[in-house]
């Protein structure tokens, strides 16, 4: 049999076409150009236009929140997401600590200290059950909610993240959140057109938040969106990204701090194309993991990540997990791999191994260690099957 | 006579055609429809691109800075500039009461409080001869620069911000800036095209910020831009508006907490294009100052803003002062230009007036507080003329 790293590559090779493949391109095969032109045409590239109120309409009947707030990334939906729930300075926030950086960043910016979390090997995202241990003998009740008993701060808010498209335990996260009464935040940036059982990812929580960079199952160049049931708070997202400026005919009465956060209109003519075809890209997605599935079916040290029961996911980045016993072999797999062109990643760093988190709080993280070791991301664009 | 705002109208609509005139509308006649096509056929929408390395060096290269780092609006641009001139969290920074909030926002976001200065009648920017007064009277030199005598917090940086065009006494407050060793920061965010003794605003100060929002001179519908000459500076703007990721093949390291701040590629696919019509954007503005001054010449009681001596003027913004004999009018004039269909608008609430800001230290204001009651902006699109 032959060495992991050359069984892979050849496994791949079975898949994808020649030639160099990207891990995760755009496909711009809709109505993008003509929407762009037409926004060019209009003037209206900036903050007013009609593409960011068809954008905002569009995301909002696809998702089932009864509202969404189009915002210049999914940081910075993050960011007033966390916000508009309370999170202040001095506070923590639960958030896992497998994953991209910004779920971190975006806690950070407020102010307040990520709290990091373990994973769960079936969803990849937090663990409710030792989540809710965790919980129990490291936090106390205040009469405001939950005090991490280690540190004295408020815990105000959970953030799970739906790894690479695959939906978390909700239904036990949202009686954690309960029981702790912590407000729950979902970072949905990877997940737009994940369902958990039948209902679109970020419209369990308080919140939602979705972000649609280049890399993502649909891009509008750099954007993000705020999903909410709550009319109140998706008007408050809507003041606090456009500089929190009060309407008026001419005055300029700014009545809290607020951000340049608005998604500029030329973008959400490209979103609003994209998202036309999402249906499509979801459908060739899961093409290509019927492909994968049957490539490394043979490769027993290998497992390709599926959805977790219940759930539907948008196979945003296809994943596979090594075994511990080859787990050894990641860094040979991944130079293999992009040697032969067919570009590779692992998970993330961790977020208790980033220098500028090293000292936050923190659970016993032994399951998101293990997958640290394991995760290599395939090549997963729309259009490869 | 007929009264002062009938008066108004009938001189502006001398020079503006029929009709209903935008305060400032952009102008797309050059190369941006086939920029963005190509972008969008490229598939390069996002954080990487060949638009925005062009739009950089184009922008290096109109100003004059060694090198410019495209962000994602002119409000992000000026808190990464502050950042890295070493404001900290409980520091203290000097701008302007009349401003556009996001001067005192991107303060604030630092965890940084602004500390409101004067402006001067013949550039509505900070004025240097009462601003040393004050800091002589209210600030005490340290081992470190300058402290706040009041509030004990160290004062940082000082930033001038270019209003409606017209370049601040660069001169006279870089001497305050090396006198007080505060970081001299330039708010350029109105001032693309504007020259200080012939040299670029923005390029006088350790950095400085530009913006290329909708209503600016030009627009990559959202944007802006960070000018040094300092290469390590640059370097490390490039770094911290990326994620403060370092580049490796696979590895997500980020060393410090940076943002989600770059310019998608589709946005300065447009820039590249604006940028290159700049000259006749300014030719243009140029025309209908003449003609305003025209217009405007027999209406004693008010007087159109030119640049200020040894300054070239982009004249983003045309503005017209009320003597303050008149300035109980500015409503009635602004109500009636706006109801014959010419948009007009006042000065920004100053920065000390707003909910958020009313406690923050201040200088004394007199010259803004007039200026904010005598100030109207007037419809400046470049076509106009």
């Amino acid at each position: 049999m032959s060495p992991l790293p050359t069984a892979i590559v050849a496994a791949l090779r079975a898949v994808l076409a020649d030639g160099p493949v990207p891990l995760h391109e755009p496909r711009f095969q809709g109505n993008e150009q003509r929407y762009v032109q037409d926004c060019i045409a209009s003037t209206f590239v900036s903050s007013v236009g009609a593409y960011v109120d068809r954008f905002e309409r569009a995301l909002a009947e696809y998702s089932g929140a009864r509202r969404a707030v189009a915002v210049v990334n999914g940081t910075a939906a993050l960011q007033v997401a966390l916000r508009l729930a309370g999170v202040q300075a001095g506070d923590e926030v639960i958030v896992p600590a497998l994953t991209f950086v910004a779920t971190a960043n975006a806690v950070h910016y407020l102010g307040a200290t990520p709290h990091f979390a373990d994973s769960a090997e079936d969803s990849l995202g937090l663990d409710p059950i030792a989540l809710k241990d965790w919980l129990a003998h490291s936090t106390e009740r205040t009469a405001e909610g939950t005090r991490n008993r280690h540190s004295g701060r408020p815990i105000r808010a959970l953030v799970p993240m739906h790894t690479f498209g695959h939906p978390c335990d909700l239904d036990a996260l949202m009686a954690l959140a309960h029981d702790y009464r912590l407000a729950l935040i979902e970072d949905a940036a990877e997940s737009l057109g994940s369902r958990y059982h039948g209902r679109h990812t970020g419209t369990f929580g308080l919140l939602g938040t979705l972000s649609f960079n280049g890399n993502k199952t649909i891009t509008t160049g750099g954007g993000g969106a705020i999903l909410t049931d709550d009319e109140r708070l998706a008007d408050h997202a809507k003041h606090l990204t456009t500089t929190a400026k009060r309407p008026h005919r001419w005055e300029y009465l700014h009545d809290e701090i607020g951000y340049n956060f608005r998604l500029p209109n030329l973008n959400a003519a490209l979103g609003c194309a994209q998202l036309e075809q999402l249906p499509d890209f979801l459908a060739s997605k899961r093409r290509l993991t019927a492909r994968y599935l049957d490539a490394f079916a043979g490769l027993e040290p290998v497992r390709l990540m599926q959805e977790p029961p219940g759930c539907e996911s948008n196979y945003w980045l296809q994943t596979l997990i090594l075994d511990e016993a080859v787990a050894e072999q990641r860094d040979a797999i991944l130079t293999a791999t992009n040697d032969a062109g067919l570009m590779t990643r692992p998970a993330w760093t961790l977020m208790h191994q980033l220098p500028p988190y090293r000292d936050c709080p923190r659970a016993p993280l032994p399951v998101a260690e293990s997958l640290a070791r394991q995760i290599i991301n395939l090549p997963s664009s729309a259009g490869l099957a």
